[in-house]
């Protein structure tokens, strides 16, 4: 009973994934066709996306056309800061209790924005490190962020996240030194997951580091565009 | 056919938390019986569960028989930082992927922990703020851990953790004042969720506040004994 109670959950897993999959592609289709960067921002709830997210917006949103999904469990919260901080086409989503986003829930937002006038889509996944590296939501890359309140071991303990991300963003570096936090180890540790991440240090509050990222998220977008 | 998938995985969802409420029920009468404490653990990554758990070890271990059980997704490291501690009967339990705690995981590493010569059990879950809230593990209540470096709207964007959680513990309370958190309006949200929820404040940092967590659990375990 129990051995089949588990043996068709990882039957339906895989269908459920399957179907994301093809969903996916559709999406990185149609995202392709218009020549749009895509994100996936993922991390730990408090890691600080909303909050790179606002930096992002207030020192680019005059020179990129950003589209924003602000995924959360509950709450249009993080969707209403990026509003507040300049978003001009910025839509919650919002899953009702599901601990991740999946390309079925993307799609249905999607014809609500007006992708042709758009440079860059960016994807705030719901806050969980865990359940979203598993679906692909058509994006060109997940960014993972993560925090130096948390503890330096955390790519070890998520390594799925780590490994399935192309940048990682490491925020608060201004509260470095009020914790044990050892910024050489999180790296260590990260890299030896997967040693082709791209590592950024910031901080949102300070400002400090975000010029670096600003001119990657730039560079990203002009290449997408063939420039 | 998405509608199928969907159907399906409703119907299999209900049958894995019914069979997981059956197995919690088995394991709450056995530590019931024993008369032992039982506390499931549940936060974001890196909000402090581990070091709550080091600073408890280290205060009452010589007065109460603590029995942990430490889950990750990956690494023995929480388990590893807890024998360092002074844990005598810690067990790791390693889900290899999966996002919570299950009853049959906790059902199949009870046995291997002399029950009998406990006073105490905590189970440290699997760091993330939305599934482990769906997984009763025969626990008498689950604490909630957030810390001041999060957001303070956490608990209204993820409302099923606090409302299922009967104790919130507001942990680096040291670091207050470092980013716009806001304590009363934490404890508001928290509140409006869940009116029944007990406070603590406390930073394992600096010990402040330690005090009234560490005779709260004294009194649990006092009551569970009938004392």
């Amino acid at each position: 009973m129990k051995g089949g109670v588990m043996a068709e959950k990882i039957d339906l897993g895989k269908k459920v994934l399957s179907e994301n999959d093809r969903l996916a592609g559709e999406i990185r289709e149609k995202l392709s066709a218009h020549r749009i960067a895509a994100l996936n921002f993922v991390s730990s709830p408090g890691s600080g996306k909303t909050s790179l997210l606002e930096r992002t917006l207030a020192a680019l949103k005059d020179e990129l056309r950003i589209g924003l999904i602000a995924g959360d469990v509950q709450t249009e919260n993080d969707a209403n800061r990026l509003i507040k901080a300049g978003g001009r086409m910025v839509r919650p989503l919002v899953t009702g209790g599901s601990c991740h986003l999946d390309a079925r829930m993307v799609s249905r937002v999607l014809p609500e924005m007006d992708i042709e006038q758009l440079d860059l889509l960016i994807i705030e996944n719901v806050g969980n490190l865990v359940c979203p590296s598993s679906y692909d939501l058509g994006e060109d890359m997940k960014v993972v962020l993560i925090s130096t309140t948390e503890g330096d071991d955390k790519p070890l303990k998520y390594p799925g996240m780590f490994r399935r991300s192309s940048i990682m963003v490491i925020n608060k570096i201004d509260l470095l030194g009020t914790s044990d936090f050892d910024m050489a180890q999180v790296k260590a540790n990260a890299l030896s997951i997967n040693a082709n991440l791209k590592i950024f240090e910031l901080s949102c509050r300070t400002g400090e580091g975000l010029d670096a990222w600003l001119d990657w998220l730039k560079q990203l977008v002009g290449e997408k565009r063939g420039e």
